[in-house]
Order: structure tokens, then C-alpha cells, then sequence
């Protein structure tokens, strides 16, 4: 049966719903948005007892299909004030969609600090009362879980970071191996989990199968010509290779790098931090050093890493672009090792990498670390930890810190750190950080992969862009899919289509779903409106506007009111 | 000549404009309204180059009229994000105007830190080099200022807080003895002052006599009519004799004294806090000591004090309800001297003393200091002029501190903290808090008065009463006029077009001003409409309406909703 579980973190009552014939119909983030736009006050406090905390399968989860187990969690954003679908691989998107749930829905909230452990199988959901998490590492709290309740089980965790409602805290879960630490970072949900005194979720799907659809054959065959085009594609021995790390060296090519408080696009050190030098270390390193693994059982793609440190032990899974990014140049770090040692410890604390990497790059500037110190900057993590002052200012973000320690280059749109992507010199990004309901979301709508057919540099058709891949991102957050399984859907739109309806017995169209895509971005859209962060009152941050990113030497220059004419740019019904 | 003075942070032009027919009929708050309303983006970063900040005198300002030197300072507030006037006695307000300035406007920011002197006199601006004042309290300024410049000047300076671009500072000015401390606290604006890199604004009005009006002698009939209706009140003399501190024991009363961070509406303490007490120890210890003693030159309700230490030296000037409520009951602190401590080093610092001791109030609760525990307290605010991280959370106010350290129980409306006034106690003064775009403001149309002639317990009438309120105030705020002085205009509203005709030379009758102050009102809600803090957004804190107040067990039950409808409320333009 599929099911809505709702869960009062008060009362610790549990509830379970059949699910309506409407809701069966929503996936992840539109089903997010769909349930806090009717039952969620947009003004409420977000750590206080009107949040509320959501998790959904995309439409195709818990089916064979490749990659269909990414899973949406949000809520209203403590960092951005607006709405939030932050959105994680690993295991636990495909387990709690076959356990047969379609939404976990956490309500209300206790008045003290709490640190629970939720178990979810098909039959039901209970309170696990013997178990003491407080304060725990994300990696000791898997560890013992794991212990505890299988390997084969999915987990959502909150570190420290979100117990102690930091706004830059996280929720993390693995892969089945318990080496991956995947994290939905952005928004910070994990604050939202801790204020829900929720420390830890527990799925086991035992003794539930893959959802077969409603019709299974057809499922089986739409499924398989997917995962044939997926491996068709002359990006995939690239994704493999080097995963997300590949486009290191192309982002400074184009001068787009996030580089020393985002002060430059390209950075000195960049040979020791491209996905190439990944690929290399880990090949030369051997032991627990691998490429190309996957985050979620059956994924067809492996765009994952283990990294391991000098001795082959495993130093952290998986290394990506934006925290090389964002913990890399963004710090003035150019070595691997030094920003697994800081992505590890982000991990471990439960901090969103992006959000971190932006707060590091500005207490830099503020001269708390010098740039390009790991070991400082490690310390500066150690203290969100610790919960000490300088501490408790960081693990809020680079916002927060910014205005603790009056600096003024401070990378956030809608109080969000901007990740990978400078949008001087990638002006999509900037329609997208600016008018996205997420705000500066690398996922939301991510121009980087039309640098090459579109000049970023230039304002030129960016509205437009933006557009698509805001519907484009849309589209795969509702259906569960990762970004990495667009490729075949752009050759062919109407596919999706087809693995809807052998899911659902629909007779749905590409244009459907497009349409249900562009809703979606309005009912969140008026969420924000609401809640007082509409997109028309956001723009990048002052300084990008008037100090040129070397090394072309470009500021931001679409104006705000013409990103606000993005709304009227019809939605793109044929094509992906 | 009356004129603007529009002085250029970054290039440091100063320019100076006859001011415009339209403007000549602007006052104080007014003023500042519509000139944020034109020149300045509701969207800009507050500490950033789009935002300006206004000096404004009233209509009456530079008369001999008594308290018409009230000075509106305005800007974008990076504490509430919304538009700010935030009004001082003092004589800086009765200088400028004296010295023929309608508005000073301070625009554009410089890009490094800079601590610059500028001085006003009758004939220009200019910048005064040969001072260097960075980081120096707000007395050593003062006092140094003084010597310079000789003691009948304005001074209008910020402390350490406001150079840190601290969102609890404000900007201090002072009598013509140089004894009293006062300050535009509410707001954050010495933070704007701070992002202008100006440190303090010296004003001479050397050779320029108080302001005939229009028609001299309808003015010296008119003020003399007003001075002697505010000396036949009957509060005066309880004015003079406990100044605003006459309100605490009845605000204990009434159960909505701010105690123990919001947790309670009266103090067990109150015995050592009263006006009574006040006035008596000022009475006992002698020496420095002084009740009755006026914030500007020619007041005739003289509410100020000194307060002496038991040796009789001077400790604070002067000790006032709002920070004996903040700084006293609300951090469990129950005697005078420990409230003077606390207060003055506010002052010193730059620190607007509601803020912090909600701040405070937020810090004791999350456990950095016991209630009650002066020194620690102290230590604390040490920290604000030190700069150490906890310092830097600390300054910012109530509601990042909150955030920083996981408190749940803030007691903030639209960012900024609620004075010496408990809504749920007080449910008028909700109803101001949430609607006024001002915040948690208690200029801004406190129900105080009323709570005696309408219960304060009720819902009942309060939206009227705000609404009264709220236009009550704006008018004393385009006046210049002291909250104080309201008593005659109480009784007879047509004494104020009288006042304002003379000045003028025009022929408005009350209901044209109460027309201006709603008007000007619907300019304000319009920018945080604009800013994204609109109203309808804001509300009491989420703990005030599920936890009761003793001693009456009361939670706030008015709904936002409800709230909403105040605008639809037609102003009485008869009645002041």
C-alpha cells in the first residue's frame, strides 16, 4: 500500500494515510510543494512548530529504473526564509519508496531538545527508544545504525550541526557499501530535523521489491531502453572517470571558479585540484581509492569516488566539484588532500560542503585564516563542533558570518551560498540564483552545461535559458531522476512520458509533464511570495554588480528587473 | 537659507540645494519616508552603497516651541530589513535646524572602513581631517568633539558597535551639558552610519537664531499657549520627578514588565528598580546626581536624570523605563546600580539598550550568564567593544543571537526586539509591533497610555487603539515634537495646525496632518512592502502565543488576520 506517514514530533504520535488519488500523482519536489503550500503557514518560524519536514520519492522511485531513487526533502527554509527541496542520492530514496511510503511528513515540533531515532519499514513507523545519538558525528551515528539495523537499511542523519539548528546543518544518508555520505545540504534542513528533535531515520524495505508499475512489461522495456542510451553517451566514460570533479578544470577555463571569496574566476592552483589530478591520485593511491562508483544500487552511471589519503585509507566518499569548489579555490586550497581532510570534516559535523566552503572563503577575508590554510580552516570547522562562538556564527552560514564579522564581499543570493558557478561569468546562473524559489541552488537550473552553445559571458538569451533548465531541473526532481540521466530525455522528451505511464497506468504527454513542471515553480513561487522572499526582490549580491571577476574582467549586468521577465518566457512543452 | 545637504560617502562631494517647495513641507519622519520612498531601492543591501541615511529636524524644529528639537534619523534598517526612523532628543536636532538644514542626506558608502568627522555649520559641510576618532567610545568622542569644537555645538556620533557595522547600534547625540547619553537606538542605524565610514557629525549654529515662523507673533502665542497647557498637566510633575521610569512599578502591575527573557510579566525584584527608588537614590547619594533635568535646551517637562554612583559621581545620564525594563527585569537584574553599569556601557559602546538587554535577556537564557549576574552581564557587552566572536553575535541583537545559540524564545518582531512592553500583557501594543512599519518600536503607537481606559488583557478595541496610536505618534515624528509634549494636543488637536500655520505661513487644519501622518504611513508600509517585511508578514514570536505570562497566564490571541485589518480603519482626524 501506498502510504503517507506523518509523524507529530510533540506528541510523538504516528499517523498513517492511504495515499489520496491526487497525491498519487505528486513526486518529490512537487509533492513538497504541493503539501507546504496547503498545510504550512509561509510566515511561520521555520525551527518553530508550523514547519514542517517532508520526504518524497520521485514519481519513479523505488522502481528498477537507473538513478530513480533520489529523494526530495524540504520544507521551509531556516537559511532562505522560502521554500526548500534539497535533493540526495544513496540508499535512502529507493528504500523508503519500496517500504511504500510517498511522503514522511514530520509535524510540530518538541519544546526541548530532543535527538529521536525514527524506524520505517512497510508495515509502519516506531520510536526506537534505546539508543543515545546526542551530538554523535554523522559517521559514528551511520556506524552504529548500521550495526543496529542492517546494511541493507536507508538512513537520514543530522550531525551535530543540525542538532544544534545550525542553518548551514544538512541531512545526510549513504550508500549500501556505508562509504558514500551523500548530503541534501542545501536550505539547512538539517537545523529544521534537529528542531524537530529527529536525530536519525531508519528504512527497511525488507521484504519489499522493486515497484513493479502498473504495467510491468512496459516498465521493463522503456527502463531498459533508458539505461541504453544513458550508457550510449559519449559523456559517460567522463562521468566515470573523474565524476562531477570533470568540469574543475573547464569551470577555470571559463573563468567561472569560484576562487578566494569568490574574488576571481580562476585560480592559480587549479592543476592540483581537476578532476584529472582526482582521477590520478586515486588510480596512483590504490587501497580503499576508487572511481566511478555508484551512490545508489543499480546506478548504470558511477559518477562516484572514494578518496583515500597517502596510505590508501579511505579519506572521504565521494569528492565533487562543488566542494573542490567551494572548500578548494574558493579558500585559496589547491590540494586534494586538503579539501577531502575539510569535505570529510563537513560530513562528519553535518554541514552543507557548499554553504561552508562560501563561510570559510569569507571569515577568511575577515583574516580569521589565511587563505589557502587548511589546518585553520579545519579548525575553524572543529569549532561549529565544539558549538563555540566563533563556531556557532560559522555553522550559520556565509550570511550569518558575513554580517557577524561586517564583511562585505559575502557570495549569497536569497541568504543562500552561491556554489560552484560565479554568475559574472556564467550570467544564466545569476537568472537562476535570483529567480529560482531555491535561490543560489546548483541544482535548480544550471546554465554551466550550455557554456559552450551559449556565451556566458553575455546576457544574451540567458532568460530564456534559465527558463528551460529551471523546468528542466523541475521535471527531474519530481521524477526522481539524477541530473546525470538527463542526457537521453534531451534526444528524447517523450520517453519520460513513457516511464511515467507504465508507473502510473497514465496516458500522460512530455507536454503534461512540462505543464505540472511550470506549476510547480509557481505554487512555490507564491509559497515565497508569502512567506516575504519572492524572487522579484532578490538579485545577486551588491558587489557582483560593481567589482569585475577577473579574469575577464566582467560584472553582473542583467538588471533585476529584467530577470523578473523570466515568468513570462513560456515553458518549452516539447523539448527536455 | 533652509537647504539639503547631500553629502557623498565614497567621493566625499558634498552638495548643498535650496530645498524644494514640495520638501519645505516635509518634516522629520515624513521627510525621510518620502525621500527613501524615491531615492532609494527597497531592495538594497542596508550596509551597502544603494542605501542612505537621512537626518531630518521636524516641522517645528529650530522654534523656540518647547521639545520641537527631536531629530529623526531614517534609512533602510539592516536589523528589520525594512525603512527605519528612529527619533533623539538631545540638541542635535535643534541645531541643524537652527543651522538651516531640512535634510541631511549621507549616500553611496566608501569601499574600506573610514571613522571621518563631518561638520555642518549655517553656511556648508565640510570634512574635518586632522581628527582620528576610529574606535573610540562614544564619551571619549564626545568628549573630545566638545573641546574641539566648543560645547553649544550638536554632536550626532557612533560608538565601536556602529564602526563594526553592528545591527544593534545606534547613533548618540547629547545635551548642551554634555552629561546626557541619548539615542536613535531602534533600528541599527548607527550601523548605517558605520557602513558611511562617518564616525561623528559635529553642527555649529553659531549666529543663526531660533526660527521666527512665518508669522512670528501667531508663533510666540501659539508656543506660549502650548507651554503653559504641557505645565498644567497634571503628570508633569511625576515627569520630572521619576521622568519615564514613573511607569515601572506600573508596568509590574499590569504583569507585562519584560522579566527573566520574556518568561514572566513581574519582577520579584521591582522593589529596587521603581521610579520611586530612582528618584530617591538620586536624592540620597547627592553630588552629581540630578532628576528634572531637561534633554534639550528650553524643555519645560525635563523627564532626564543623572544617576550617581554611591560616591555620587555621575554613572549614567539618564536611566530610563526602557532600560531599566531591558537591562533590569528582563535580565533578572534588580538594582539601579547594576542596570547604570549595564546601561552605560551601552552607551559607551554604541549599543542601543533595548536591543542588547533583549539580547542579553536571549544570551542569560541560553545559559552564557545567570539572571541576575551584573558582572557577567557586563563581561558580556565587553565583548560587543572587544570584537570577539561572541561579541560579534551579541551585537547584532536579540534575533541573530537567538539564531547563533539555538534559543527558541526570542522575544523579536520583524528582527528587532520588543521594548518594556509584553504584547500578551499588552495586546495593543502587539497589534503595533506586528503592524507598524517601524517593528517592535515603542515610539511607534504604544498602548501603554491606554491601559487603564481599555483593558490591556483584551483584544478588545486594540486594532482601533493602535491605529489611533500609530497616527499619534507619526504626527509627534513629522513635528519634532516629544511623545511627552502630546498632553495639549490631546486637548485641543487644533493647537498643532496652529503651531504648524505659524511656522508656515499655510492653513491646515488637524485633519490635513492627520491626513499627512496616515499617508505617510501608507509610504512606509509601502518600501516594506517593497523590501519584502510587508505587515502581513510579521507577527508576535510563535512562543507568545502558546506560552502564558504570569502572573495573568495570558498568550497573544490575536490572530495576524486579524491584525491585517487595521488599515482598513479610518483615521480620526479629529481627535489627536
Amino acid at each position: 500500500m501506498q502510504r503517507v506517514v506523518r509523524v507529530n514530533a510533540r506528541t510523538c504520535a504516528i499517523e498513517q494515510t492511504p495515499v489520496s488519488d491526487e497525491m498519487s500523482l505528486w513526486g518529490g519536489r512537487q509533492l513538497i510543494a504541493n503539501i507546504l503550500a496547503r498545510e504550512v503557514d509561509p510566515t511561520c518560524e521555520p525551527l518553530g512548530r508550523g514547519n514542517k519536514l517532508i520526504f518524497a520519492p520521485g514519481w519513479l522511485g523505488g522502481t528498477m529504473i537507473p538513478t530513480s531513487g533520489r529523494l526530495s526533502i524540504g520544507g521551509k527554509s531556516p537559511l532562505t526564509g522560502g521554500i526548500k527541496e534539497s535533493n540526495v542520492g544513496g540508499e535512502a530514496g529507493q528504500t523508503l519508496a519500496r517500504a511504500g511510503v510517498r511522503a514522511l511528513i514530520i509535524e510540530d515540533a518538541p519544546d526541548d531538545p530532543a535527538s529521536r531515532v525514527l524506524r520505517i519499514d512497510r508495515n509502519g513507523a516506531t520510536w526506537v527508544d534505546d539508543l543515545t545519538l546526542d551530538r554523535l558525528s554523522v559517521r559514528e551515528t551511520l556506524g552504529i545504525l548500521r550495526e543496529q539495523f542492517g546494511e541493507r537499511c536507508g538512513f537520514l542523519v543530522i550531525g551535530p550541526a543540525g542538532e544544534l539548528r545550525m542553518t548551514a546543518s544538512g541531512i545526510a544518508t549513504t550508500d549500501v557499501t556505508g562509504v558514500q555520505i551523500r548530503y541534501a545540504g542545501r536550505g539547512g534542513l538539517g537545523a529544521v530535523m534537529g528542531s524537530k528533535g529527529i536525530k536519525a531515520i531508519v528504512i527497511d524495505d525488507e521484504g519489499a521489491p522493486p515497484q513493479a508499475g502498473a504495467d510491468a512489461d512496459c516498465l521493463k522495456k522503456a527502463s531498459r531502453r533508458f539505461t541504453e542510451l544513458i550508457l550510449a553517451s559519449p559523456k559517460i566514460e567522463g562521468r566515470r572517470k573523474f565524476g562531477t570533479a570533470g568540469i574543475v578544470a573547464t569551470s577555470n577555463e571559463l573563468g567561472l571558479l569560484p576562487t578566494l571569496n569568490f574574488s576571481s574566476g580562476s585560480f592559480d592552483g587549479i592543476d592540483g585540484i581537476t578532476g584529472k589530478c582526482l582521477a590520478d591520485t586515486i588510480a596512483a593511491r590504490g587501497g580503499d581509492g576508487r572511481s566511478g562508483t555508484p551512490c545508489m544500487a543499480g546506478c548504470v552511471i558511477r559518477c562516484s569516488n572514494v578518496f583515500p589519503d597517502e596510505g590508501g585509507h579511505r579519506k572521504v566518499a565521494s569528492l565533487q566539484y562543488e566542494n573542490i569548489a567551494l572548500l578548494g579555490s574558493n579558500c585559496g586550497i589547491g590540494t586534494l588532500d586538503g579539501i577531502a581532510e575539510l569535505n570529510a570534516l563537513c560530513n562528519d559535523i553535518g554541514l552543507d560542503a557548499i554553504e561552508m566552503g562560501c563561510a570559510l572563503g569569507v571569515a577568511m577575508e575577515a583574516g580569521l585564516a589565511q587563505f589557502g590554510d587548511v589546518e585553520a580552516a579545519a579548525d575553524l570547522l572543529r569549532q561549529i563542533e565544539q558549538a563555540t562562538p566563533l563556531g556557532r556564527i560559522l555553522g550559520q552560514g556565509a550570511a550569518f558570518t558575513g554580517q557577524a564579522l561586517g564583511v562585505r564581499r559575502v557570495p549569497t543570493v536569497k541568504g543562500q551560498g552561491i556554489p560552484g558557478y560565479d554568475p559574472r561569468a556564467l550570467k544564466g546562473n545569476g537568472v537562476t540564483y535570483a529567480t529560482s524559489p531555491m535561490g543560489a541552488d546548483h541544482t535548480a537550473g544550471n546554465a554551466f552545461g550550455t557554456a559552450r552553445s551559449l556565451d556566458p559571458l553575455s546576457a544574451e538569451g540567458q532568460l530564456e535559458n534559465s527558463r528551460a533548465l529551471q523546468i528542466r531541473s523541475m521535471i527531474l526532481d519530481m521524477s526522481g531522476l539524477c541530473l546525470f540521466a538527463r542526457g537521453p530525455l534531451v534526444e528524447d522528451a517523450e520517453l519520460l512520458a513513457e516511464l511515467v505511464n507504465s508507473c502510473f497506468g497514465t496516458n500522460v504527454s512530455f507536454a503534461d509533464i512540462a505543464n505540472e513542471a511550470a506549476a510547480t515553480l509557481e505554487t512555490e513561487r507564491a509559497f515565497n511570495v508569502a512567506a516575504g522572499v519572492s524572487d522579484r526582490l532578490a538579485d545577486v549580491p551588491e558587489f557582483m554588480r560593481v567589482e569585475p571577476l577577473p579574469p575577464h574582467n566582467v560584472v553582473y549586468d542583467i538588471s533585476a528587473d529584467a530577470m523578473q521577465s523570466i515568468w513570462e518566457i513560456e515553458p518549452n512543452r516539447k523539448k527536455f
